[in-house]
């Protein structure tokens, strides 16, 4: 039997280590990094993946210098809006309340019923913003599978309560060099795994 | 400059998958585990890490079997009592209020002051018990490294709030066959681990 997670986390890290590596300023990645995650949303709605939720980026990104910051802050509002092209539920979950979140992206943070594909963006996310405020998240189920680019095996303040049974596939590759191969790899090795839930 | 991680958290999986390979019940494992964790903490206290917190069981896996309950309430009550005689500070945290807490092991769960190592037993945790007390494993300190065993790279609800930055280390093989190589191979990756701690 096909074991699908229902529910995938998505952290797209690697973009400064990217753009280093390609001649740009640290900034500079962040842009290459949105075709990537229109492709990989396309291929979790082949799959048939219900929910997809992608790190943005976090209040603690905003402490970066300002051109960083300027730059994913660019990127998030951007994904969000091609995002929304495709025909999905978006939802954008963050603290709103800090200079730091996009205003733009004000009219996707409630989170509405609807059928077809749910995709959630964190934008301005903290996990203890998020604990603050007796879990705000909690919206967001439980996460199956979390796949995580740029080699490191770590959840970074990701969700913490819904990625308490979630299985964490890293890819060595940087988020811009994103293939949909890896993310189909990915699939097939959750299959694999031996979903216990704790028990 | 060596990298050293000040707080490891261990995930002892893999006791039941060791015993049936190795012809015996699947109660058969945990016992085996015990001189794992031993050795483990001799040379996690000769690596100068200043605390050591294990995954004990869980209010979860008290739903399995009753004689799978017995073994490994009985292999933590013992381990409790090994570990108390490498002179390091004994603490042991999860809910007391439920007929699968061991009763012999109500003396240690006060966490005292102390110089020394430290060493965390978990013993009858449970994520969500630990969330509606309001977190009440905050006396336990951040992570810095979880180092599992048995293959599976997840955290099965190990104490969500203090591995929110913890870089993970997968070993593939069974806790039953530990080796101090393992232990030393991961403080070698810990090294080469970036920490931002989100920033």
């Amino acid at each position: 039997m096909y074991r699908k997670p229902k529910h995938i986390g998505i952290i797209p890290d690697g973009n400064r280590r990217w753009a280093v590596l390609n001649g740009l300023n640290k900034d500079g990645g962040y842009e290459y990094g949105l075709s990537a995650g229109l492709k990989l949303l396309r291929e979790a709605k082949k799959a048939g993946v219900e929910e997809l939720t992608y790190y943005g980026f976090t209040t603690d990104n905003c402490k970066r210098p300002k051109e960083q910051v300027q730059a994913f802050s660019k990127a998030c509002s951007k994904a969000v809006k091609l995002i929304k092209n495709e025909g999905v539920n978006v939802y954008v979950l963050g603290n709103t309340r800090s200079v730091c979140f996009p205003k733009d992206l004000l009219p996707y943070t409630e989170k509405k019923p609807g059928d077809g594909m749910k995709v959630n963006i964190l934008v301005n996310y903290g996990w203890e913003w998020d604990m603050k405020n007796g879990w705000i998240s909690r919206d967001i189920p439980r996460i199956d599978m979390v796949v995580r680019w740029g080699g490191m095996c770590r959840l970074s303040g990701f969700l913490p309560v819904q990625t308490v049974y979630s299985d964490f596939y890293i890819i060595k590759d940087l988020w811009p060099d994103f293939s949909e191969k890896q993310f189909t790899d990915a699939l097939d090795w959750y299959q694999k795994q031996d979903v216990t839930l704790g028990g």
